[in-house]
């Protein structure tokens, strides 16, 4: 597949120590596959200036588009906006677009303090991004694409945000659910595997009530293609029933 | 903190396409932090071969552990096995001692198929994890310690790793909520912060139905210390109410 590949770099120290559980990457996925762009990393860092400035340098120069979470907020252990700025060594200020998102969202009259200025910083050079829920903008500069990490407020900004990117072919899946553990049916996908290497076919084993299952997922760009996987896998189905 | 530092490599095409949630980094985080292995980078990849052994190349030698979460069971989408052997430039074999853990698991006098000796193919050199739950056992090269991707095996495998490693300052944390936004309280938290440079204090908030809030993690391995900024946020918190 020639599909624009992306990364998301997911900034908190909040998920390394195990007090939140990170939500926004399985939502980023879940988005980013319909249109065609494939999401190749991710990889969550500490609130540390120079680790998020070395993974945005990194990721930033192995994709297309990366995706941050995190770090933007009016508090001191907010520092993702002067690490990307950092990363792209330019200065960072506070813009008017930016101050009148936060006075539109605080309220017409009412006097921004230094906090909601904080979050009126912008490096020099990006596009904002909207925040419909409250107001404190993301923002991209070159490829990186800047989002809050509060889950409700990262969907809103990714809404905003998708519809401006370069797409790609969008990836189908389809899946075909085995009733017997992957050893059995592992030697036929693999030759089906061999058979169709333009698709990419997994096998996901699991467990429940009624002992092991396999569910095989074929994914690809070419529908039929696919369909025809998927016609050999209920052969090889109906063979291990 | 000198703690040791850990980081967790988790490998599979299905967390990247949004398919599936990936689980096993939340429970990861949540045993090390007790045990003072800090974790300092969650990595995802694709079943990418060179892909893989970058990865495992540049976050061991960067920390003190790695563990790696799925890739080990015995279709042709599992190459993790492969991929930290040659990562560590070892050859790999079916070994006895794993055949005979998967001897155990599967039944005595039963035959083992090539898909169950596949799954006992196990780089030189490496200590076995037991498995209690299917009997395809982990293992450990190194510094690398190579668990299964299905959640509850994943748990089980950790359960008898853990206990093994170099362990350092149990971490401990306490938190304060506040009933505003973190805007309201950046100024007085950032002061804190300053006066107590060995403690992490995060800064995480909320929206609910009664409006926004915030609420105030430390961090540290000093409970003397970790009372007194406690002190300092419950006056913070009499003062803005």
């Amino acid at each position: 597949m020639s599909n624009p590949t992306a990364a998301m770099l997911v900034i908190g120290d909040e998920i390394l120590s195990g007090r939140t559980r990170e939500a926004n990457a399985y939502h980023l996925a879940g988005r980013l596959t319909p249109v065609g762009i494939e999401l190749r990393e991710i990889r969550v860092v500490p609130d540390d200036h120079g680790v998020i400035v070395d993974a945005l340098n990194a990721l930033r120069a192995a994709h297309r588009h990366v995706f941050t979470s995190g770090g933007i907020g009016p508090t001191h252990d907010d520092i993702t906006v002067d690490a990307v700025a950092a990363a792209f060594g330019v200065a960072v200020e506070v813009r008017d677009d930016a101050r009148q998102q936060m006075q539109a969202a605080v309220g017409v009259g009412r006097v921004l303090t230094a906090e909601h200025l904080r979050m009126a910083r912008i490096p020099a050079g990006a596009e904002l991004i909207v925040n419909r829920i409250s107001g404190a903008p993301g923002f991209s500069v070159g490829n990186v694409h800047v989002m809050a990490g509060v889950p409700d407020i990262f969907v809103a900004m990714l809404d905003e945000l998708l519809p401006s990117l370069e797409a790609g072919s969008p990836v189908l899946s389809r899946e075909v659910r085995f009733e017997v553990g992957e050893g059995r049916i592992a030697a036929p996908l693999r030759e089906l595997a061999a058979a169709l290497p333009t698709l990419s076919i997994g096998s996901y084993p699991f467990r429940d009530t009624t002992g092991y299952g396999t569910n095989i997922v074929v994914r690809g760009t070419d529908a039929a293609l696919i369909d025809r996987a998927i016609e050999r896998l209920e052969a090889i189905r109906s063979a291990t029933a």
